[in-house]
């Protein structure tokens, strides 16, 4: 009887999940970006023809800021020229300001990306202004854009957590994505960009905020119930970093939310150059496999993704972050 | 109004989880076992005393096995006589039989572990012998330790896949740990030994299982279902390998499911001998801190179980394959 009794009391914890996620492929910009070595330009034009040919709809190829600030990012112009554009597959590619912004155009870019911060100590140490005042920076670019008929992608950094100012209000990280709706965005990007929060928080009588204060790190959940009163669910995604082993735990829990689309870098490419600790994007074949497992469709042929995965690391001459590819290399019967 | 419809839709998804989980440290044993570089008995101690020290309840302390199998587990009775014991600590030692019930016991052991497989193929090219018959051997075991008053605590391996046959039967693994329940085991650990499962199985009409038979492995929901339909879930466990990087998600769903027991090993110890690509237990560490970003008690102090990670990991001269021990290691500004 017991157990027939547990399994009634719990039956209706079962989680639904989207039948469709897109992925977004971050790894070329997100993920090279934070990569000591310097990639040439056809090796990262290789990469981003693989990643389209396995299957992924959405592939981030570069960044149009200063060379002096990015020099990994130096080539954005060739990247986006030497490309083979697959049908149906977007390439969006950052764009801080308007010369940035006409540099991409010039070159056939249609969609770009913008970015805000949930921190305000964040903002003002690497940007120098206001949160306010760096999403102010971007009305030019998506005015432009909107009337040019580009795509614009916004990203919230910090959203579960910032170096200098540990944990964040969900209500900022909620403005914050409101504003960038407000402003055109079709899809808004929350990123913890240093991997530090967590799922959730149980919402019983005996929960223990003590902990959860004492990681310095945010809930998923929270972060999501917040901006979902917002901000319509369909035009949110998940970016997370996988630094404490989180990032599954937390996409599962976005999923559940009714987050249907998730940015991962192939490889696990990229880490955080704010916080020495942070390792990179998480693996987009991680992610794959768990969607696959869950019977989610993607669209994504996970031997594609690891054989993208193989090209790029040995490129870069270092193993990958990938514990999908690393256990797919070895021989075994499985 | 689309985002207000949004969240009702979705509010019932929120998943609640249990206030206290059991933290089941099986880094001695399950991890060491696997460890190629031999550890002396000073340090297995020094190592079993910083777990217990560190708040964890239950720490599985040695095998009575052969030590022509397992060279390992030579020194079980050294160890077992040489820890500190911590009052309300308990130390499970694997005993596969009677000699080494027998052993056991005269070193004071008052928890013995036993173990079925939920493959038939991997029972019988590993221990030559039906499922059945191998848990019929543990029968004297489990009478004679009811007898002395020695608590008797179930493993199944196998239960999400197999190196052998692949995706394994919910039915199975619910088969098999309900005859160890009847055996009189008092708790029942369900391992993901090969660490290929996932989460879950979405029920939606849209539920494509093309994928999931595709990836050969099993999901946890799934087989936690079955399972609790014929063990109270009170008395289960989930023991998961992080081969996939899927041990967090896959915990996570269990919580949710009810489930409050969850085994884990110190930087993430161990593989399995029997898959190459297998990588270690899921970290403590890393289950640590994502229980306690749920607001979860554990009445565990992660800053003691990462020295003793960093301890254990010194001893072998090898990284630690905890993310949260890597990324609390780096200086950084959190």
């Amino acid at each position: 009887m017991l157990h027939q009794l547990g399994r009634r009391a719990y039956s209706s914890r079962v989680a639904s999940y989207p039948s469709y996620v897109k992925i977004v492929e971050v790894g070329p910009r997100d993920g090279l970006q934070n990569e000591k070595t310097l990639v040439s330009t056809a090796d990262k034009v290789a990469l981003i023809n693989l990643l389209s040919e396995a299957g992924l709809p959405v592939v981030e190829a570069t960044s149009f800021v200063s060379p002096k600030w990015v020099p990994q990012m130096g080539d954005n112009a060739d990247v986006m020229k030497q490309i083979k554009r697959k049908e149906g597959v977007f390439y969006p590619v950052l764009t801080p300001n308007l010369t940035g912004f006409d540099a991409a155009i010039k070159v056939n870019a249609h969609e770009v990306a913008i970015f805000g911060a949930a921190s305000e100590s964040f903002s003002r140490k690497n940007i120098n202004c206001s949160i306010q005042e760096s999403l102010e920076r971007f009305h030019p670019v998506c005015e432009k854009a909107h009337s040019l008929g580009v795509r614009v992608r916004g990203y919230v950094s910090c959203v579960l957590g910032c170096p200098y100012e540990g944990a964040i209000d969900p209500a900022v990280v909620a403005n914050v994505a409101k504003t960038l709706l407000d402003m055109g965005c079709y899809e808004i990007s929350l990123g913890d960009t240093i991997g530090i929060g967590t799922p959730g928080t149980q919402f019983s009588p005996h929960h223990t905020t003590h902990s959860q204060r004492a990681s310095r790190a945010g809930s998923t959940l929270k972060m999501l119930q917040a901006t979902k009163d917002v901000v319509p669910v369909e035009k949110l995604a998940v970016h997370f970093h996988d630094t404490y082993g989180q990032a599954l735990a937390n996409i599962l829990v976005a999923l559940q939310e009714g987050v249907s689309v998730v940015d991962s870098a192939v490889a696990g490419l990229g880490g955080c150059p704010y916080a020495k600790g942070a390792s990179g994007n998480v693996a987009t074949e991680d992610v794959v496999y768990m969607l696959h497992g869950l019977g989610i469709r993607t669209g994504v042929d996970l031997t594609k993704v690891v054989a993208a995965g193989d090209f790029i690391s040995s490129v870069l001459g270092k193993a990958t972050n990938s514990r999908v590819a690393r256990a797919l290399q070895k021989p075994s019967k499985l």
